[in-house]
């Protein structure tokens, strides 16, 4: 492991799915999901998260993107919440998801509409 | 139809994906295919790429992300070239493709990369 | 938008989905969601719902066969409760599901038997 | 193995993709590949395929729909002739492949219109 | 259907994924659904799984793998125990699960071990 | 960038792909796609494929399985070569993707199947 990705990484996820949240997923971490956690927040949020040229605004909307296409709701759901910390306005989620509709189909784009929803009231409760 | 819809798509879809396809495509179009042109240009491109809120340059990265997640070989060639023109970078083009990797897994990633370098070769030539 | 494709859609859609799911679909609608309905309504209900060629009953037969490929849980219930509206009986249902078993796999085809047993309990209900 | 099912299986895939095409494959099958071609026509032709209450050609229509959204150009275009021996008319093909555009996305209804568009010009040929 | 096939399957299903599990399948299924779990007996169970050259356990870990990139989260939890029914140890669930990680990409990894995990929970209760 | 890592990966990689191969990959690599082998090669080859608990062999049987359920043939005729590598052998290949057929669906097995007959093809000539 390369210690400065990770700690790099680190900060990315925490500033991105919130500083409670990742330090809770680590302080709950077992011999099972740790390799896990640790895999994720070097490469997916050190490596890449933590490369220039596109700012954190834009991966959220890519990510909106993906994980609407992936069907992964719990991802897509967090992904929301993130997307609003990185400065996504809802017009833009918005935006993002009619072009899910279009590319991924109307299904993709019906559920993600519907899991963005419950990410929005979930974030203002 | 209608045909605001249509012309303001058609007008899109020829800055994007190059006027001489686009033409050619309605051009050589025969009852099988000319309803699928008709809808994708009104309904893709018209519909949705013609909404404010997010530039064309932002969309094409979304699609990038989208299609290589999606596995469209065809339409991830058409729509780097796409990219292209409406201003994203060979760099940026390379950050979406490495946020795939992650996302979507690295044999999506290696496949768009593949597809994406194939596509800018094309256009150099 | 084209008003007629709207009206027509709206009545399809109605028609198969029930015409209080969809009434209530748009009166609760707000900015984020209203273009989804609207783009929904016209361009799949009416712009091809609306098409002649293929019945009802055979497009609710195709829904059933892409949404369990496509791992939609919501839609499929919702469109099983449509296929019936639309004429589909159990036994096709059952029939279009063991052809998702042998195309899309056994746990596409499981998720899709247990998923349409809830959706005809629902209705019986 | 069953032999009736395998038998009646055997004759269903002949009918649907050609007796000439089914026979070679079986002539050409190693031990590499015997088992599949075995498990495929027991299974898929004679236990599925083989059971009433839908006809060919509506099964035909649900496995357009299918492979076009699963992304298998190979098996869609062997299907797309065999939708044609089986009675469904270019139009219908139609008809199912725009309703791929809305549901599995533009990208997947693109694809399949090009695919079926190749299929069709090797069966006039 | 191949009598012996099927005795074979059940037998083999029932100890992979548990013999009460299954005989409630089978006790509680009616015309609907009767079919499809004679079809997956015999053909999942009896000609795939009861075939010879790889053991249950490797199975089982193939299984972990396809149904985490194919987003299929009933199958992949009961196919966890059942992994574990086949020793396969805690520690090698958590190699497969970051081999998804790499290959079917993050989120579909992150599924899989939030998902592994509740398996295993259930299984300890 | 962990160099340790990365030079286990490179290892790793060479010797399951061909050290031809990747040495032509990273020769040829240019600005637009170093970045994607030097993060396969650390992530994928060094971090994941470098762990132990599961040997290369099982590694490479997982693969297989993955690919062809995620529709990548590349990377899959690339993984059939690396398979016999690893020591699978030819009547295991046909056994995981017999699996693939009953989980991912007929077509899934269809094309795996050709795949890597191809590819084995391909290795002996």
């Amino acid at each position: 492991m390369s210690k400065d990705v990770f700690d790099k990484g680190f900060e990315i996820r925490k500033s991105v799915l919130g500083a409670e949240f990742v330090e809770k997923s680590f302080a709950s971490a077992d011999d099972f999901n740790r390799p896990l956690q640790e895999l994720v927040t070097e490469y997916c949020w050190g490596a890449v998260w933590g490369r220039d040229t596109l700012d954190k605004k834009t991966r959220s909307m890519l990510n909106l993107a993906m994980l609407a296409a992936l069907n992964r709701p719990h991802e897509l759901k967090m992904h929301v919440k993130g997307a609003l910390r990185n400065g996504v306005t809802k017009d833009e989620i918005r935006e993002v998801l009619l072009q899910v509709v279009i590319y991924a189909g109307v299904p993709a784009g019906v559920d993600a509409f519907r899991l963005a929803r419950e990410a929005m009231q979930e974030v203002q409760a």
